[in-house]
């Protein structure tokens, strides 16, 4: 990649901020019924998904954020068994959620067919086998009506979905007190959930701070944590929530030996000692998130830039 | 700021990587006897420094660097009293230092007088008056020969500098194992020094990883810690090292009870939750940092892109 | 200049297309009463002037916009004595007018005194000394005012504004039919008016075409003509009206008859060859332009991008 | 296209002076055994053609490059029967020679199979049909090595190549002193060329000044000219060379009568007063092309930036 001319992907964080990405190559350029997705070759990030102008996921570092969006929620619960994902297109959510051998059934449900497809056909290692395995199950399907018609019950519901836009996205009503309150209902005792939550740049911590918010309503203990995501070029947002755990009171020893007994030694970015970095919040960001009083609703939407 | 019109400043940190910060209005731009510099107002980061084409700090976000780069090592020591700042142009590592009650001197050694005085008119907040206190010694002078001519020792040293770009940057003997020899032999018992250094992104780890090797070889004690920083689009590294000391060791509630009694209660970033953020390095870096080798020395140094 | 990091000017002609230009410093940034004002020097274009985010001027081409302006219109007309200059900040237009030994009087009226007086400092070979001259008169109001107010009539008047972007702008009425109809009255027999006229991009036409449909209410004879400008990205409209004279028909050896009999023999861009490539616009242009219909009016103004 | 978000494309013409286009699509990214190939949708050009990383044509104003690359030529011949395009990929020229009634045979010769085949499944208008008329025939190969191997001789020889930017451009002996005797050697009597003749920007002049200087060796005729050609940001050099005629001095009248006798009139752009246009260089250009003494060798070529 010439830093001279060709291709770049400019994404905007806000009016006066935006990150150049330099394109090797546009492997695919469309558009599904829900958003624009491009997969482009970079040399700095390798392969990466983009939908709706934002990148969603790089060869060379999704695993920091699949990691840190799966492993604290299944380590912290005895033993996860039943796992539901609300979206999670690539597929790398449903490759680390089957590290966890107690595992028995998976659950997917994304709304946007051609993404999980595409992702299929051009980003085959982010899901590393996950379709072909038969304790999974995709339904391609609003996943609030999904979580509407049906009263199963999980250990750990993951939720990786992208912030909305406006009023089209597909996903505005995936993120409210509505939802989360329907959510919490199909979640059994002793089980928690894990998702991806925004920025924590103290800059852009509106959106971040108001899901804590508002998952509060709905469950007793919430923990927000954080890990820098290099294609992301920030630090970002996650949080768990639970009736029954807080993943921030456990010690790290007590995470190793979780990986420990479940046999999972492979990762690259979660151990116990990972778990005490995300989950220990600067002090900036304690505060200012705790100034935010918004809670959204599905009739107060809150939208990204 | 218009997003769709005018002055953008370009940062690269890759042939194919950059970040475009929105420039609201030139407050200084020029050049000095060692450096570019530009001093610019932004909507998003309020007042920036720009030293080599390098945001330096920025107004909304310094609190993060510099309470990253200078309480831990004073935490740690159980009464710093003399302080050496190798570089720390704006001044504002001075501020933090000040803020420990046992200091009784406090030295700055700055090759470029005419940054430290640029930031003195147009950055008079960064340095919060510590250049009106009577504890505080300034010279202007290359810090390496300020070190070979003066035996003192300190409890505490502080390295704020910028990385060298090439043999004609001043500070390339600043990040040597011959320098880092010197430094360790400034410093008294009990004492620790804590330095920048370099970037945490994964794909950009060389340089800390060589800067950790290289002062290994001459302190017992050395830990890497890191602070996403906004401006600075990543999360950022430091290095704490000494003879007596781990950082990393401490706890929570050690670093509390020290800044309690020290009456250090304005501070926005750093307490001992974030103490443990800084200090808990996630897997991935870990292990890349184990299997850098590389030393810098004097007849080999490193360049920053 | 390094390509790889720094100051860029990002200048937008369309919501999809912009041009970069490289800054080696910023020399001036701030704000007059009417509009945002920068200084800048590049290495490509040498220093520039930049209006409301929009390069008015380039060292190193100026001369091709300003001779483009001046000299058609004076080397039309037999003896231009009485020159009015609307607009005219940088006092390029000025410099050029007087290297006609004909003219006698030259007034300028400029809104901006602050524009005019940045100018003197930072651009002084701009006006190559033309406000020293006792020919010369400056006047700091609103053109349409001062047309109003004084019935003097003039030989030639150069018209010498930026395009308004929005009703803030000070020139909004300075390019509508009404005002171009009180220009009209205030021109002598045989005398004509020369103006800078936006885009020729056939793409942007419409701002041109626009224009010349309003001065052919009030002129009998009205000349698109248009010079590639560098600094500017663009062939670049300007008109010629007049009750007396077709610019266009001037043959290459008149005009080069006309600058010769009047002595003026420095110019770097027009002669009698360089009159018929203005003149002689593209059959793209020509049709575009015809199929064109707006006016532009006091009540109905035309706001650029 | 969103200005603020997504896909760029940023051409430089030097290290401090880029453009950048909003992509809407990438319909095609990909490499051919000669050069890397673009073909993007944009919502300001429409479908684009890119080689290496410079755009070759653009849909809404590649009949400005074709139409002047090929009618001068053909225009000033008496009765062209027989043509060669040399390059030529996107099968435009072709679309243009074939307007006049006289055409007989026309072969095109172009080392890259790849860009005709993409071009005529992508940009099909751009051919207009030519690749099924009989009078066509297409080799690709080297084109030196095609004019060495054929004596045929041609009535107007149309070059469309690209600049060699290094030795591994596959152009780099199609630009040279040797190449242009091969090819006057080739052209039957009041027989003429043509060819694209790289930037008439005043800054960037040295080009197409010295392809000037070399075509001179071989001509006795030797014109520049030049059209404003937007999607390349620029005044765009030509160059005719005849033993028999002069292009420039064709009136348009002549011109004119030259389209009617041959039933030409569906063009967009030019005619008898385009070609004045085209032709008659503005004085800066003259100028400054004459004080550039290059002449490009074999063991000397010249390469783009």
């Amino acid at each position: 990649m010439s830093s001279l001319t060709g291709k770049w992907f400019i994404e905007y964080t806000h009016p006066s901020q935006a990150h150049m990405y330099g394109i090797e190559r546009y492997v695919y350029d469309g558009e599904t019924p829900f958003q624009s997705i491009e997969i482009v070759d970079t040399d700095f990030f390798g392969r990466c998904l983009i939908l709706n102008g934002k990148i969603q996921s790089a060869q060379y570092d999704e695993y920091i954020y699949h990691e840190a969006l799966v492993h604290p929620a299944l380590a912290v619960h005895p033993s996860p068994k039943e796992i539901l994902v609300v979206g999670g297109g690539e597929g790398a959510a449903l490759r680390e959620i089957l590290k966890h051998p107690s595992v028995e059934k998976l659950v997917m449900v994304d709304i946007d067919r051609d993404v999980v497809e595409l992702c299929q056909k051009y980003l085959p290692a982010w899901n590393g086998g996950a379709f072909e395995d038969p304790r999974v199950e995709v339904h391609f399907m609003d996943a609030r009506k999904y979580l509407e018609d049906n009263a199963a019950l999980w250990d750990v519901i993951i939720i990786d979905l992208t912030e909305p836009l406006d009023y089209n996205s597909p996903s505005y009503l995936l993120f409210t007190r509505e939802f989360y309150e329907l959510v919490a209902q199909r979640v059994k005792t002793k089980g928690g959930i894990a998702l991806q939550a925004d920025n924590l740049n103290p800059r852009l911590l509106q959106y971040h701070s108001s899901l804590y918010n508002t998952l509060k309503l709905s469950f007793k203990y919430v923990d927000s944590y954080g890990a820098y995501i290099p294609s992301f070029d920030s630090k970002w947002g996650f949080i768990y929530a639970s009736q029954d755990y807080s993943a921030q009171d456990c010690r790290p020893s007590f995470i190793d030996a979780r990986l420990e007994e479940r046999n999972i030694r492979g990762l690259q970015f979660y151990d116990g000692l990972t778990h005490l970095n995300l989950f220990a919040l600067t002090k900036d960001i304690r505060e200012m998130r705790a100034r935010e009083k918004r809670i959204i609703k599905d009739n107060d939407p809150f939208f990204s830039y």
